[in-house]
């Protein structure tokens, strides 16, 4: 069938193994996420409420993923190379789940911040997030190489309108916290631009030289690599900030209480 | 086989992929109502247990219509249409997913606004809400418009039945609520109606020309759009309210504790 190149075995089996990592990390991330929600103060918990969300929705698209690139391939008669099995890989697994998580992963970094107008500022986020994805499709699904670049082009808009509201919208927030955890904030932020600028990095390679073998294993395993470090590592920063924010409010997790004073609900 | 009409690679995708978006849904959401639990207070907990059932009852009912989809089709010799492969789409999960899911769906709303006459109201809200989808079964399957009219119609007077008494069994209830948890019952009131009723609008459809492959990958999008919106998306407004009257009762999430005056057991 045109459109799905021929892989050696290496090419093949590395795609396989990083699907394996990923769905791993992801699980292995939930679990950590659930376990250690109770550490937080109870402001706090609602972000890492939202980090499991992300891992445990990604979690079941890799194992779906997963099954349907081990079913796409067969090994040819020689034994030498994986050919098409006639089961399209399902390329839209990856768009579900970034549909339904990368609004949860920007509502997490302002829930931990815990600016006074997080509802409005959540909203109008996780809209612009969702739209990105959206917009991004109909170009990752197209073999021509223009159709990709008008979508990438068009999805790339609300992409800067989030990073320009994460730096003017929370710059107040952000004055508010301590010095140790106003750099851990702007790790993570930094963390969210590094990672989710790897992406249209990815969605780019096949300029290169057209959905090739070599392009088609990049794009899989460099959009695992993204997936991985912007779910499950993002989620353990925004963990660290709420447990060092916790620390600061005076939460005492042996108790589990902390100074009534100092527990505003809102806005810190 | 007469019935069964062939579909494009692009409608049979559109389908299986939002089932798979929508089990991902459910699934997300149940782990949100399990984990967000003990931040509401616990005369509003059974309201999230409900919540937690409807979304864990539709998210097997979707793995189950996921692995039908993908049984009932395969592709034809020239890879370029789903033809049906022999095995029948199961479409009664759906209904037995809401004769579990709607009763439990109503005493949601009637114990998160908690009436004085609750376990009466529940009682005969939930047996015409089981009724309602009891009675829309036969129309469903029957591939004759007169029969499917029938039914639809007898279907609607238990649905009838279930506005009037949400409108006028709760008002009194209502009035003892504050400003703002007013607000949002009024609001999770209206989804409810909205979303219900576009149930009967997706059942009519096959009116329009029979059911043809738009009309059937129509009909499969269309529920599970108002399935999503319906379970999780309501469920989440439940606890809005739920999180909101906790607050106003004094319930204190760090210690999980609220002051004995204000924690009246019944009609707040």
């Amino acid at each position: 069938m045109p459109g799905v190149p021929e892989l050696t075995l290496f090419e093949f089996d590395l795609v396989y193994n990083f699907f394996s990592f990923t769905f791993a990390s992801m699980f292995a991330a939930f679990i950590f996420f659930v376990l250690s929600r109770p550490q937080v103060a109870p402001q706090y918990r609602s972000a890492l409420t939202m980090s499991a969300l992300v891992v445990a929705v990604a979690g079941y698209h890799y194992f779906r993923i997963f099954e349907s690139w081990g079913a796409s391939y067969v090994l040819n008669e020689a034994g030498d190379a994986y050919i098409f099995s006639g089961a399209l890989f399902n390329d839209a697994y990856r768009y579900i789940d970034w549909l339904l998580t990368v609004p949860l992963l920007v509502a997490e970094l302002i829930y931990v911040i815990n600016p006074k107008n997080k509802g409005r500022l959540t909203f109008s986020l996780a809209t612009a997030a969702a739209l990105m994805v959206i917009l991004g499709y109909p170009g990752e699904i197209s073999a021509d190489m223009g159709t990709r670049a008008v979508w990438g082009f068009l999805s790339t808009i609300p992409f800067i309108y989030i990073v320009w509201q994460l730096f003017t919208g929370l710059g107040d927030a952000m004055q508010e916290q301590g010095e140790e955890v106003s750099v851990l904030i702007r790790n993570t932020r930094l963390l969210l631009f590094a990672t989710w600028g790897f992406y249209p990095i990815v969605y780019m390679l096949p300029f290169l030289g057209g959905m090739t073998a070599g392009a088609l294993v990049a794009v899989q395993v460099g959009y695992c690599i993204a997936d991985v470090a912007a779910k499950a590592g993002y989620g353990v920063m925004i963990y660290a900030i709420a447990a060092k924010k916790s620390e600061a409010a005076g939460y005492d997790i042996a108790t589990m209480s902390q100074p009534q004073s100092v527990a505003a609900p809102a806005g810190d």
